[in-house]
């Protein structure tokens, strides 16, 4: 009867030992919000990214002025150390505005709303001149085969399902077109490929973003096409109208050049060789502000230094905030920071990774052993007030991807995706189109995570 | 033995039959999202009533011009029977453009950027000069006392709280400057009201909104200062430099006219007497497009009609969206609705009111009896898919409260509530402030929860 009482009480201490434990952590994580919602500097951080910085292609000048003033920013928000990551980068640069018309049978001529694919190789200076085929799709094309696609240039013509809630999962599919097309295309003969813009809106905005070549296949030219462009097209060659295209592009990939990742860090109290690392990518596309992509997952990773310090001083374990470079088109510091993460003698216990825009929160992705997952899933209801209620498994983010090789668990941000393809690197991601609250919310759940984390190890 | 693998034959068949339901159900919702994402007519309608309506404050051109287009709009969205209640509604005009300054003790003039607030009075024809008296709440106002506030202007410069997740939470806590503030400072002798504007966003777009006398107190003219404006404006008190302030406004109120709620009806094949109401509200502030509010809930109100019919034909029980015309100053067309309600001799099972923006939707808050209740939680998961988690118990929408009296369970839709404060009576509310998908998808999850009453009742 004792022994059952003292079982009893221990179970019932146990209870209550949690209990009050999850009320300390809500209250944390309450003073955290409180904190980014009085005091945030995310905002007016993104305004300076945007605005004094604005396109940040890796190798160009707003690339370096990036690094300079986001460790400024890091050293700001009372970051312990601050410091650099060099890495070779690549340096694409797309020259003098790209011009393309479709001449028709009957001598007119329709202008074509382009813009060149990142990483694409530029025209000849007289440009390209070609008749053009329509195709829905891979198989189409290979159906139509090298009699019917030699010397021609490709249209694929590939809308994102708009029925697909998650916006990704459409980009994912229509992405293939991007990435793959120009040397699918190339393969069977093309001359050059128009490739129809990644967005569920219609709209003129042609939006730009890597595509891949096969190097075992001739480089073909490579352009995007806006959404109305794209069906004004379309229904051009429906109609048996159009003669032949003209595409002239001057984008060309250069030498490699030195960049780097920009990391500031809060050094661990109790585990400073435990690391918690939160990023986002530094570089964005040369036609945009970068706001959603990825400014907002940068100043995020810099407001959860700011705000953790603010409100606990020390954490427990090391945390890092990093500002990757190079995700567009090479993903060179994420690889550099995994390949020096593998000689540290640290342990890589959690990274996160903020770049599907600076939307409201919907929840978290992560990718972890199961023992990870549990001790992540079990934090889950702290999330609720503030509306990060989708758990799931599977994601992270590009940049933080080559840890995995570490055990590092992955964990993702995952905002609302509905606006998010609208102006993914196309010129209308600005400043303008992020919200402020929107923007401190995910950074509340990014620190509280991170908090947790740092806290309580994985 | 035997009777027991009956029961359990039984049990096994309940089971069966209830997971095909769901998953019948589960397929129809998933018609009805691929349906308005493929073929939705909101984001057009919408286009529509901002741009070719544009304002429509009860009692103006706009909003006769509104009732006459939203029938039309629901005859094309094949509502079998459409037609109009009429019902009386306030004409509150604003005349020209308000003037505000402040003439400082060096003699030196700033402006105030200020709007009237709605149902206000105006200003003798000179306007209204005097001194002016800030203060942060109610207490602090009734601490100061006749003797301080007696022929001075009260300046209620109340912050919206932007530590809370939900914004109208810190709304409602701020809002009560704005509907009782120019009573209560008049009570105390006042002679007039600036009020800061409620939005969590620092700008200079005053934010209108209707104020509410108390009948027993002189009327006092009252405006709206932008957050900016109230910032400067409180700094230069602090600073000792204001002299005093003019205000300059036109308003007024007018004799009622007659206006109309747009009904449009989808009758049901088995249970036509059975209503099921859903709606927004057709006027809007003079200031603004009124896209976000509340045209997006009128016109997805709308398109549960058209959606509904494109994927079933008929439903079970009449579906009946509503206009509702005056919610802003008035709320004439919610209590005309409940009145005919109430004389007709049918069930109004469940309302549902979209008016709280066209954003992405979270979920819905419900005011319901505890059958409705278990009966509407029971259908939870079928909204996972579509990001409609939070089933909260309270809500509902302003024009369909007086239905409450009937038992009707009263639904209102909860979209994501960080952007809506930033533009709420504003001139920046409009059609460019709205997300096609994210409209689309606040209109998926509203059509499913009608569909699901329309096939089960509650």
């Amino acid at each position: 009867m004792k022994r059952i009482f003292a079982l009893a009480l221990l179970s019932f201490l146990s209870v209550s030992a949690t209990y009050s434990q999850v009320n300390q952590d809500s209250l944390m994580v309450k003073k955290i919000s409180d904190d980014i919602f009085m005091n945030g500097t995310a905002y007016s951080n993104l305004r300076y990214l945007c605005k004094k910085v604005g396109p940040r292609l890796s190798g160009s000048a707003g690339a370096a002025l990036a690094v300079e003033q986001t460790a400024r920013m890091l050293r700001e928000a009372g970051a312990d150390t601050v410091y650099l990551q060099p890495c070779m980068v690549p340096r694409w640069v797309r020259g003098a505005k790209e011009v393309g018309k479709a001449t028709m049978r009957d001598g007119k001529q329709m202008p074509l709303n382009i813009v060149a694919l990142g990483n694409a190789v530029g025209t000849p200076a007289a440009g390209i001149t070609a008749e053009v085929v329509e195709v829905k799709s891979f198989p189409e094309l290979e159906a139509l085969g090298m009699e019917k696609i030699k010397g021609k240039v490709v249209f694929y013509n590939f809308r994102m399902d708009p029925r697909h809630i998650n916006t990704f999962r459409a980009y994912g599919e229509a992405g293939i077109y991007r990435s793959q097309g120009p040397s699918k295309a190339a393969s069977l003969g093309a001359i050059g490929v128009i490739v129809r813009t990644l967005s569920p809106v219609m709209d003129d905005n042609p939006h730009t973003g890597a595509t891949r070549y096969d190097e075992k296949i001739p480089k073909i030219p490579a352009v995007a096409i806006s959404t109305n462009g794209a069906e004004e097209l379309s229904k051009a060659i429906a109609a048996n109208k159009v003669k032949q295209v003209y595409i002239k592009t001057n984008c060309q990939m250069l030498d490699d050049v030195l960049s780097y990742n920009v990391v500031g860090e809060l050094k661990g109290s109790e585990f400073p060789d435990e690391i918690i690392t939160v990023g986002g990518h530094l570089d964005s596309w040369d036609l945009a502000e970068g706001a959603h992509d990825d400014g907002t997952g940068c100043m995020q990773s810099v407001e959860v230094i700011r705000a953790l310090k603010a409100v606990g001083g020390r954490p427990k374990r090391t945390i890092r905030a990093v500002m990757f470079m190079n995700e567009e088109n090479g993903l060179r510091g994420g690889t550099k920071y995994a390949e020096i993460a593998k000689e540290e003698n640290k342990k890589f216990i959690m990274a996160m990774e903020s770049d599907a825009g600076g939307f409201t929160p919907r929840g978290f992705g992560f990718t972890a052993n199961a023992m990870q997952k549990e001790k992540i899933l079990s934090w889950k209801p702290l999330f609720h007030p503030y509306g990060a209620l989708e758990f799931n498994e599977g994601g992270g983010g590009a940049d933080i991807g080559p840890l995995r090789g570490l055990g590092t668990a992955l964990i993702g941000l995952n905002p609302d995706s509905q606006r998010y393809m609208d102006l993914h690197h196309a010129k209308t991601d600005v400043f303008e189109a992020v919200s402020e609250r929107e923007l401190n919310l995910g950074t509340v759940v990014m620190a509280a995570m991170v908090y947790l984390v740092s806290q309580y190890g994985l």
